[in-house]
């Protein structure tokens, strides 16, 4: 089934695209920011709202444009631009402080290598900050980017949101629904094999109410998540990492950090393998059960948490020495990053079928990745280690 | 929308999973053996039967055993034996001929490696050949598997392949009905940037008449293909290799050639990239618009011709001196292999989802391989060239 989503690469930002001969058709992946189709995820939540699977929707937008300097925000001219003012103001002002943390901080570990920037725009509104960070002297291959974007929904997927699938119950006249989505997306692969890999995403979702119907509800959630992929457990980075999680968790909802790991580790499942793409972290999507405000504060507490969750571990292990086995090992498991991210992640396998900007969307992909036949690490090895910790989710602290 | 195919990676044969942990279902991927789905797919055959995407059915079947030798036939007992006795009996005997052939000229071109090889077998009936050698001294992976296995199709799906979707029409009750497939998979993967990957499937499928209705008709047809995936363009390969294809194809029908390269290079197109994944040769599927003989006869040819096709061209490049750059842009070129083959070949994607056995499904992906951010070949370089020819699909003879 096609996979469909609020998720992470769709908001990976797209630059300009610089292809002679290829034209490609620029499509917002409307669905994707607005349903999910359940049969093709492997994970359940039982507070997640539940969408028809039968509104698929996809909706032209313009080509993007590039910019010579980041513009102080992408929200359009109308919308209030006080600090504070609107979620949405204070969601796009929080991924771009953090765009900004994680490569200054990314930077300084990797001690000589910088981010390349690409900046676009639409002529409709909204854009995005893509940066990538390639064969660094500690990352192979980094990605951070932020995008701010506006669409159309046809109604009938606007009434799905709404909770009334097929119906027009006569207070809302059919009409194409604006909405907006911001995030921050994140893919950061080292080179070192006992630097873990470590992915992130935030992302605010909106619908406005259609012009005509004033007063009509207004929908937003949350989703996100930030996990942990190393190719050998350090019983300590992976604690650290999952005590970092559960503390910014445990500030909101003593509930969340549980429900959320256990979501990470059912999101990140590589089907046909049975196995993990790594250990885990959190994860969450189409959270709206809780206050609003207080979503925003856990949102922004997560992304914040990134630079104390992870970079500890990179400087403990970016030095550490390594062989020919443990580069080999390294690269037969971002064999399975990339196994999971074409074939599951619902972000990526969207965008890859609605035209979304390619190279956006497959950064996530390690620089380098290694497919052997048939490997079976040996029993008791730290490589099996590794895999039965995929296999069989661990509770880490 | 999910893939579903008689298509390559279904025939590659299961030798015994050992994993430890894994509990794999394994099911037959009883729809990609017979129905197509026709939105997912990039390319159309006017003469090639079209068959409702609603019939969606797998079969769950035996788990496959190791053997320690390979049997005279896989063909169940009850089988005639005699050569020449059924088109059953002899693509087996062909496909098995030519993997000993293609493996025996794979090696001698190695020079020291050698294949290893798993056998399989099913309680109740069929088995396969695996052969994979890895990391030799011209092979960087190079496997081929053939398979011969029988299973048992619903009903609907029965009706549905004889063009009675959704009808009974008294004449057949409903009930299950056996079918039999057999093909040769193969992807051949050198190391050295300038010898070409190939890739080749051949493979025969075929209804049994339910047993409660005799008389009832029987559906048979024929699929596959060889197709040349290089980094660099050397026009002279090229060509051998097309004008082998057309020779094959001109034998047994002047319109061959021409319809199945195009099929070929509306088949291996990464739609996302807009640009196919090599430079083609031919393809076919559900083939049974010519005579039954005929159309073995001309499996046969096209499958024989697999190493005049191409160790002429290995011969020539496998020495040839290459630098990094060289390697690095053959590197890219395996990612793009192995997108198509995650995101796009029905086989492999409808392998993955109904739980085949994933080694031998995924034996087609390369040992290494790359992804570069942005990567965009230099104007007029020889792998602009390259790019331009799978973007532009040219004719080459």
């Amino acid at each position: 089934m096609a996979s469909s989503v609020s998720s992470s690469s769709l908001l990976l930002s797209p630059p300009p695209a610089a292809s002679k001969t290829l034209k490609p058709q620029l499509f917002l992946p409307l669905r994707a920011l607005t349903l999910r189709n359940h049969s093709s995820a492997g994970f359940s939540s039982s507070q997640a709202r539940r969408l028809p699977a039968v509104v698929r929707a996809t909706v032209a937008i313009e080509k993007e444009m590039p910019e010579n300097e980041r513009p102080e925000t992408f929200l359009r001219a109308a919308e209030p631009s006080g600090a504070g003012s609107s979620v949405r103001a204070r969601f796009e002002k929080m991924i771009r402080e953090v765009q900004d943390e994680v490569c200054a901080a990314l930077e300084a570990a990797d001690g000589g290598a910088k981010f390349k920037e690409d900046v676009w725009s639409r002529p409709g509104g909204g854009g995005g900050i893509s940066r990538v960070l390639q064969d660094g002297a500690v990352w192979e291959k980094a990605g951070v980017n932020v995008s701010v974007v506006y669409g159309v929904m046809p109604p009938e997927a606007y009434r799905a949101a709404k909770g009334e699938p097929g119906e027009d119950n006569g207070d809302t006249k059919p009409g194409p629904v604006p909405f907006f989505a911001a995030g921050i997306s994140s893919v950061l692969h080292p080179k070192n094999p006992f630097a873990p890999t470590l992915h992130f995403n935030y992302r605010y979702f909106e619908t406005d109410a259609p012009k005509d119907t004033p007063g009509a509800p207004r929908q937003w959630w949350f989703g996100g998540g930030t996990d942990l992929t190393p190719a050998y457990i350090f019983e300590d980075d992976v604690k650290h990492f999952h005590t970092v999680q559960k503390k910014a968790c445990d500030k909101f909802d003593p509930g969340f950090y549980p429900r959320f790991k256990k979501w990470c580790d059912d999101y990140f499942f590589i089907k046909h393998r049975g196995e993990r793409r790594g250990l885990g972290g959190i994860f969450f999507d189409d959270l709206n059960d809780c206050d609003q405000e207080m979503l925003l504060g856990f949102s922004t507490e997560c992304a914040k948490s990134v630079v104390p969750a992870y970079i500890p571990i990179i400087q403990r292990r970016k030095d550490t020495p390594f062989n020919e086995q443990h580069k080999a090992w390294q690269q037969l498991r971002r064999g399975r990053y990339v196994e999971f991210n074409l074939v599951y992640d619902r972000g990526t396998t969207f965008g890859l079928k609605t035209g979304g900007r390619i190279e956006s969307i497959l950064v996530s992909l390690p620089l380098t990745a290694r497919w052997e036949y048939d490997h079976q690490p040996e029993v008791g090895s730290e490589e099996w280690k590794l895999l039965d910790a995929c296999i069989n989710p661990k509770e880490w602290i």
